[in-house]
């Protein structure tokens, strides 16, 4: 219990009431709360500094610049990459679609997916090759004799989730990596958005090919997401923009681009946001990783137990306390829309917690039916509030009752 | 003198001192310092929300959404157009991206730009289709007998920019959408990104069909650009990037893209710049903008007043005042390097002006064969400012002396 009493103090949205209430903030898989630390990086830099970066030789210009680029390093240094192998990009999305499209693949190209991966991860290998998913089962695990079958497809790409948003299962990455080594010569890109917040990933080791995950996910300012990519693939790869900040050289004729990364960053970037991220990256690293994976564990139990021991409600993915993130998906047996109970587990209980198809539409129809409500925890919550949680959530079923036998559910 | 009086203060950036001295912040040109109101935005959503957007149902999902859509709204107001004809991107340089790619273009297609476009105004329509660049004269006006010329050809697009970032000229665009309307059908795309912090735009009067600009130039947070798209036209463009949040619905054969602007902002965007800038178009919205003209016209004054008297120092672009921004850019006659003058004007006087080709390149190689100076001024500067920059440059220029007259200069 030592990491979240030492460290709830430090995310001053946690203080937050409404109608007088406290709130307990369980959607941290759609984004987390910031810690001050990465709060008043922000706030410095437009406070102290403000000004742009790229280039400039002013004395402002430069420190921004130098904060942009630290934050570059501590982000690198955090993958076990080098620094001109990430990419400072929007988001998760844009950074996956930097990688499809760059790839300038075949129209014909054929791309092994997986049916859980989120959208960002799907329709951008839809556009720009032919997509084969691989099946899950039941619990949302993959099935490894699909993955292996259609390897023997030799991909051009496999298009990896490391953690399904909608289940929470972490798939074997390192093991799916060596199969796919040994049987293609495929690009291996992974989506470790819902990962990398909660675990460290060395590049390296992992074997991978490029690397997507967005920092609001991991304490960090929205506005940035990253990609790492292995430098002689990433040098290949043909940017999304062209503009200012990622040319050497402009003439009449033509132009003679930068190197990487800077040629994948054309405009303004979000300055502030990449200068907080650095702190979120210190943040994170100061934290005992042992501490963390307890507590992580911790909260995942009470999770996963809540929701088996629910009346109306079904777990949708593994019961399982192993390779799991602290996320759980439910299924509800309920009369009215899903949306409807987070509503009122927000208003009524003030538990934030998401519903819908969480961007994983095929994987939650499959699984669920449609739509689904997702509870998830991050390092400042606690067992208490995941115990009180399935409270609420137990009152309201009770109250609403289960859904029409026939035809009225939605 | 009314505007700067009663608004620096509420600039904290720029009570910033450097080794005990006071500093003067003039390259606004390449992104403005941020309003109290504008950092308190950003800080309190992180401070006090954190959230993520897109159809959460939980109270600080929609709190969060409200906020984020009401700065599309506050920025749609300001153009005179509708919400769904905004689309928030990172930057112009995305916008204008979009837009290039959007528009599916004939890899053939004829364009006609301008030779004083930023590069990221001219790089992605020479990716796009077959770029003419309309010639300016020696101030960096249009030559507008080549511009009909060029129009003849029947461009699919007419890329316009609406001011120069390097000469400070404010393009006649009203007379040339005209121009363009009577002998074309082709898409007019206006770069504003130079000209919409100095003055109001509407997009209806000025019959323009798409026009982006970026809101840390006015006064907003990094990572924000707009992209303004007349509905029709918006709705044909191809995005850049898919995934989540661009979809209404996502099976294992395809999906259905949600209407303009949601299909264009896939995945998470950067939430709280997104709310900073509504915050920054209040700001700018409660100035008196009778005094703030005056104002800047006593800036672009002093600023060419300054550049016609120093030695040393050559204009690059017209001595008038009339259809100017507060921004000039010098051509030096010095032994050193541009880029190191403007380190010596910040290290040793505290004045942040930029140096290098401006990411106009083509333009300032033709203007003043290399690199250049640029002073940029916004509504916190004074004009004692732009005084005290010139003696600076003046005491600097004589101390380090005239360039070499044969083969020394870089």
């Amino acid at each position: 219990m030592s990491v979240q009493h030492s460290h709830r103090d430090d995310f001053p949205a946690l203080r937050r009431k409404i109608d007088g209430e406290g709130i307990s903030y369980l959607d941290n898989a759609a984004t987390t709360l910031k810690p001050d630390s990465v709060i008043r990086a922000v706030t410095e830099y437009y406070e102290t500094n403000g000004a742009n970066i790229h280039r400039g030789k002013h004395r402002l210009s430069e420190e921004a610049s130098d904060s942009y680029e630290a934050s570059r390093v501590l982000i690198a240094n955090h993958l076990g990459a080098s620094a001109n192998e990430v990419v400072l990009t929007r988001n998760t999305t844009e950074a996956l679609n930097l990688v499809a499209q760059g790839l300038d693949l075949d129209p014909d190209a054929y791309v092994v997916g997986c049916m859980d991966a989120h959208h960002s991860q799907m329709l951008p290998w839809r556009r720009a090759g032919r997509l084969a998913l691989t099946r899950v089962d039941a619990d949302g695990r993959l099935d490894r004799e699909h993955f292996r079958e259609l390897l023997r497809g030799r991909p051009k790409v496999v298009a990896l989730t490391h953690c399904s948003n909608v289940t929470g299962v972490v798939h074997p990455v390192a093991e799916l990596i060596a199969e796919i080594r040994s049987a293609t010569d495929a690009v291996v890109v992974l989506d470790a958005a819902q990962s990398l917040p909660h675990q460290r990933i060395n590049v390296r080791e992992l074997d991978v090919d490029f690397l997507a995950f967005s920092m609001h996910k991991m304490l960090g300012p929205t506005g940035v997401g990253v990609l790492f990519g292995r430098s002689r693939l990433l040098a290949g790869l043909r940017p999304l923009a062209v503009g200012g900040g990622m040319v050497d050289w402009v003439d009449l004729d033509g132009s003679v681009d930068r190197r990487t990364p800077y040629v994948f960053e054309a405009g303004t970037p979000a300055i502030a946001s990449v200068i907080g991220s650095g702190a979120a990256v210190r943040y994170l690293e100061a934290l005992d990783p042992g501490a963390l994976h307890r507590h992580e564990r911790d909260l995942a139990a009470a999770l996963v137990g809540g929701a088996l021991t629910s009346p109306g409600v079904r777990l949708v993915g593994p019961a399982e306390l192993t390779d799991r993130i602290g996320l759980v998906s439910l299924r509800l047996d309920v009369g009215v829309p899903t949306g409807d109970v987070a509503r009122m587990l927000s208003d009524s209980y003030g538990y934030m917690v998401r519903s819908g198809h969480m961007c994983s539409q095929p994987l939650v129809t499959g699984l669920a039916g449609g739509e689904i409500l997702r509870v998830s925890a991050y390092l400042y919550n606690e067992v208490a509030e995941i115990t009180g949680f399935y409270e609420a959530l137990n009152e309201l079923l009770s109250c609403i009752g289960p859904a029409a036998p026939v035809g009225a559910r939605r």
